[in-house]
C-alpha cells in the first residue's frame, strides 16, 4: 500500500533560526507586522509500506531529525493501491 | 488581531529537487520503499493583519516566491487578541 507523509522538523525551543530571522526581517522592512518567522524543514515522503506509522517514525529517528535539536511531527495519507 | 500562516512553496513540477532526490536515496539505502520525497520550502509565520489572506498572498509574491519556479499555497488561523 502506498502512503504520503508530510514530515515538519522544528528546531527546539530557544535554537537559533537564522534564516527565519532573516526573512522575518525583511518582511518587517516590507510593512507587514511579523511576530515571529520560523522555517521547520519540511518533507513530503511518497513511500509504500505495510507499516508507515512505524517507518515515518523511524525516517525521522534515523535520517531526518537529530534528536539533539529537533523535534518532528508527520500526517500520513493512504494514496491508495 | 493576530495570526498564524503556515505557507508551503513548491519547485513547479518538472524541476529539480537535487536535496529531495539525495535524501530519497539515502532513505532507499536504509530499506524504505520510497517512491518520491521532495523538501519544499516551510514558513511558519505569525503577524498582525486586519486582511490576512491578502497580506499572506503578498508576502509569498513579493518575497517567498519566485514565480518563475515556485507554486504556493498557505493556510492561515486566527491566534486571538
Amino acid at each position: 500500500m502506498k502512503w504520503k507523509a508530510r514530515i515538519v522538523v522544528r528546531l527546539k525551543e530557544g535554537l537559533n533560526d537564522p534564516e527565519g530571522r532573516v526573512i522575518g526581517k525583511a518582511l518587517k522592512n516590507l510593512g507587514y507586522r511579523i511576530e515571529e518567522l520560523k522555517v521547520p524543514k519540511y518533507f513530503e515522503v511518497v513511500f509504500e509500506s505495510d507499516e508507515p506509522e512505524k517507518d515515518a517514525e523511524e525516517m525521522c529517528r534515523r535520517l531526518l531529525a537529530n534528536p539533539v535539536i529537533h523535534t518532528y511531527s508527520y500526517e500520513i495519507e493512504p494514496l491508495g493501491e
